[in-house]
This record gives C-alpha cells, structure tokens and sequence, in this order.
C-alpha cells in the first residue's frame, strides 16, 4: 500500500509552497542580519524567572497566561480581557485568520510586506488581495476590498516604514472588518496604535517579545483588542498554547522594562550611525523606524549580488526573490562591531 | 461606533462553544487528580538545559526543531523526517485538523473520548462523526465512514483503555484516510503503535511531553508518521511554533529517559493498589493503561455527587457533564499520599 501525503491532505494543502522562514544557520561565526534579532541579550531577570519556573513544569499552565496578561494590562494600560497571549506573534496572525475568515473570504494588505500574511491566506483557503502601497500611505482602495481581515504592518517590513497614527486611525474607522495593526517592531519606532485602541473596536494590534525584547527564542506575543473580539479568538487558539517558561519570562521582561528600552537605543543609534554611511557610500537608504534597514542596492548590482557579496565575507541578510524587492536587501541592525564588519564589505566603512 | 465582537469572526466561529479545559486552580493546597498531570519532577537535566539555553533566546529557534528530531530520531527508531514537533500534542492535533479537511468534511471518531477533536473540527468547519465503542472495540463502521480524518485515542481518555496493536493495524489498512493513533498516554500502558508505523503510511502517531516525561507547562508533542505526510503538515504549522527551552529541554527529556521510566513504574504501582483498594470498596473500576482511573460511580451517588464529595475534601478530580460520562469520574494517579487522602474520602483506605 502506498498513500502519498498529497492525497491525504486537502487539495488546498497539496497545492501551498508554505512558508520559507529566513535562514537560521548552524555556523556560529556567521554574522546574522538575516531575520530582525536583537544583538543584545534579554534582561537577566528573564533568566532567573525561567530557571524558578523550570520546577514546575509537571503542572499545566494557565490556559490564558493570566499572570501576564495582569501584568501587561498594567504595562499597556488596557484591561486584561483585551489581551490574546499567543506563542509568538505568528500564532496570533494565524489564530485571526482561522477565526475570522472561511474558504473564499479575502484577507487584504498593501505589499510588499510580512509574506506569511499570504501564507496564512492559503491555509486558510482565503483569498488573498494584494494592494501597492501608494507613496508610502495605505492603498486608497483597501478600506473598499470586502475583506474578513486586513494586515498593516507597521512599521512595515522590509521597508522599515511607520504609518502616521491619524491614518492608521481614520482607516479603521472606514474598514467594516478586523484591521490588525502589526506592530512587531513599534518599540524601535515612536507611534503605537494602542493609543487609539479603544476607539476602533475592530482594530487589533500585535507585539511581539522577539525584537524588541531579545526574546526571539522564547515564542511570546500580545494580541490588544476590544473584549468581545478577545473572546472570540480565545475559542480558535489551543487550550494551552503558551508554556509556563514563556509566561514567567513574559512577566520578568515587562518587568524590566527598562532594560529593554536601553537595549532600543542602543540599536536606534546604531541604525542611525549605518544609515549616514551608507547614504555617503552612495546607497539609497531608507529611514527606518524598526530594527533593521532597506537598501536599495540597485546602483550596486543589485539585491542578489549585494546578498552574495555579504555572504562571501560571513555576513548574512535578507534578499527576497519578490516583485519588488530584488533590488534591495534588508539588513538588521546588529551590533556596531557587526555593522562594521558589514559596512566594510559595502564599502562604507 | 460598536462593532460586536461575533460579526467580526466568521458565522462558524461566533457559533463555537470553544473548549473547556480542566480547571487549573490557582489554590496550591488542593490536591489536583483533574487533569491528568504526572505528581512527580521532570529530570533534573531538563533543568539544567533550560537553564543553559535561556542565554540563546535573543536569536529564533530551528524552525522544525532539528536536535529534537534528531533525538528522538534515535530513541524511537525512526527516521529524522517522520517527526512533526509541536507546541504540544494538541497543536499536532489542530495541524491535522487544518491540513487534512475543508469545511464539511468529515472527523470521525469512537465515543466517549478526548473532547479536544469534536472543538477542533468545529474550528475548521469540519463535521465530527462520533460512533459509541463496541464493547470496547473500534466501532465497526468507523472505517466506512467517509471521513478525512480519524482518531483513535489509545490509551483512550477518561476510560484508560487501549487498542490492541492488530486492531490499531488492520484498522488502518482498511481506513482510507488519515488514521491517527494519540498516545499520550503510551508510555504508562505496554503497547504502541510506533512499531507499526512503516507499514502503514496513512497513520500518525502523537506522543506528548506532557504525561510520563512530566512536562504539562512546557508544551511539547512529537507527531510520527510517513516522510510526504510529514513534510504536508509542516505547511500549516507555524513558522517557528516550538521555542528554543522546548527543544533542550525536550532533548534532555529524551536523554533521560530512564528517570521518566522510573516515574511511570511508581504510577502504575500507585495506580494497581489503588485499583484493588476501589474495587474492594464496592466501585466498578476499569482497568487502565494510563495515568488516571475511570471510576463508575452509579451506585455511590452518581459522578457529580462523588466529584462534590472529594471537591469538599481538598481533592480535585474530573466530572464530564456529558452524555455516557455522568455516572462516573476520572482520577489521575497522584503521589501515593495523594491518592491515601482520596480513598479515605471514598470510604477506600
């Protein structure tokens, strides 16, 4: 007997590529500037919490992380039932999806931006609809697309760019479905949209513990919304989806805030060290307001050649083979060591 | 503006009850027989790897969590790509779910057992075709029914029996679909269908860290099945939906396997004396292969009055409000001092 693992899935399953995440190599002297880590290590108070919490891990945890929901009700100024904890700010997008979407519902974003928002799309058996941004603003006939849910990334990646908080806010109040705000990289930024949140009763906004918080290993993310949206999607996510290692980190991190906030600067000074080098090495460089830059290597060979070029010398980027983006490359900001190391490949040194 | 949180999920997920998991009191003085955790510590390696991989958590995980599936490559005697990982069983579970059916196909599965599968095709807009055991058999027409997925939980939740492994084969051979075969209790019984898994490449076996490993707040499953199954299903999951702590510490769980062989022999004594004890008190009480007991309680009271008596006393177990399940109540083998103030409760010490 042999079934092949095409005929026992969906057909809709058989016929996805599926997600290709960025590159996590095993070399160790690899300078990665490949997926938006964080150079600098997490607060030792994460440490500890995990070590304490790692005793007792023969219980289950709690099923909505109430301990950090509590404590980033404090944090963020909502209240804890307008809190989604998932495993990552991925589950969260995957959990809005599957909760709010059927087969041939449109899931609508401007691109380029985050790809697994497409990949979400085609597990789902949703239709995806693709938007240009216009000039650096939203579309303007998204808020007219008959979506189930629309994704705005922002600051948006790869191209670091920052939605103005007035438009993100006039949008929602136009869109007639969920508008997820993705802001995975707003602590490097100045605007969150948590700020308006109780406003815009369709709006959800996401974090992550990945960036800003040197926390990429853990899986730890933070859905904001009104209570009764909150409740709907606590139905779609698993019983136990975050472990009792993620929550008490989770806690121990926004406990320290501050460190977190030092580890920011940091890396925003940094970014804006890069930024003018490269400009006067003559490439065109967007400014950012995440943790990583868009490079327009166009002048330079183009996205692929300047990949290749990084790589050969044991630095690792971001080059996407996509529609508009194979003239660039997306770097993250390591540390200033790192950075030059990659600016004197580019000639920028 | 007030946008109700039900229009802005789809119809099939505003009409969901959700899943109820067991409760997770946060009184440390109960004694909590309710859901199925192990009494005992993971290995004091899982500790220390924990410990030592909470410094890497600033960079993402392996996106298949390649040393576990390594690890558990060698301990199962399979091969690397027969292994799914997940964040937990139940995010195996829900994988499947997702990557197999399109709404109104079908789940199919014998009765009384887990509720997790009914809530998961649910969530997918499948149909949940439920059959009664046979006498303790796979229900005959199980394997005509048309359906996309099929699960058999062995041992199966709250009655702790399991399949004989020819039944579990021959099952397979003449289901058409995906059968998978949830043995997160394996490890406290004597049978499993891992030792047939080659033969039939339309099943997958699930395992769980959470049960004999002593693991419930880590979140960790593996999933085994045929290489092309395998390689569908890792479409659906997310990108990086095992955290770097889980890996090592699952790693170091695998690595010592002999502590979790060890906790599970004190179970099964615990759980052969207290057994013998209900019995001679007069309950009809079900041999199990799993870490808990199902205990007919019809003629002390009915389920509900022997759940409120032990409730009363300190000692949580599971009362199912569900048809077939009323007359009895599922007790987890805890520490034998545990399962001692049980049995003074029930009249059995």
């Amino acid at each position: 007997m042999s079934v092949r693992g095409k005929q026992l899935v969906s057909a809709r399953t058989a016929a996805m590529q599926g997600y290709v995440p960025g590159e996590q190599p095993s070399d160790a002297r690899l300078i990665k500037l490949n997926t938006n880590e964080n150079p600098y290590a997490c607060s030792p108070l994460v440490a500890e919490a995990i070590e304490a919490e790692a005793r007792r891990l023969h219980l289950y945890p709690s099923p909505c992380a109430d301990a950090l929901r509590a404590k980033a009700a404090q944090i963020y100024d909502v209240r804890e039932g307008q809190i989604l904890v998932g495993n990552g700010s991925d589950e969260l997008l995957s959990i809005l999806v599957r909760a709010c979407t059927q087969p041939g519902d449109v899931v609508a974003y401007p691109v380029p931006t985050y790809s697994l928002y497409r990949t979400l799309a085609e597990a789902a058996g949703a239709r995806a609809v693709e938007l240009p941004w216009q000039d650096d603003a939203i579309p303007p006939g998204l808020a007219d697309v008959d979506a189930r849910v629309i994704f705005l990334c922002s600051p948006n990646s790869p191209t670091g760019l920052a939605l103005p908080l007035e438009e993100i806010a006039a949008f929602a109040r136009r869109a007639a479905c969920v508008v997820v705000v993705d802001e995975a990289y707003a602590d490097f930024g100045t605007t969150t949209a948590l700020s308006i949140l109780d406003d815009h009763p369709n709006m959800m906004v996401l974090r992550t513990f990945s960036k800003s918080f040197s926390l990429a290993g853990l899986r730890l993310g933070l859905g904001f919304a009104g209570e009764e949206l909150v409740a709907e999607l606590v139905k779609i996510k698993d019983s136990y989806n975050v472990s009792r290692l993620a929550i008490a980190a989770g806690v121990a991190a926004l406990e320290d805030h501050a460190w977190m906030r030092s580890n920011v600067a940091r890396v925003r000074a940094t970014r804006a060290r890069v930024t003018a080098r490269l400009r006067s090495a003559g490439f065109d460089v967007r400014d950012s307001s995440a943790n990583f830059l868009w490079v327009d290597c166009q002048d330079h060979g183009g996205g692929k050649a300047v990949y290749d070029r990084l790589r050969q010398a044991g630095v690792l980027v971001r080059y996407f083979d996509q529609e508009g983006l194979r003239g660039g490359v997306r770097i993250t900001i390591g540390t200033d060591d790192q950075m030059d190391r990659a600016l004197a490949v580019l000639g920028a040194a």
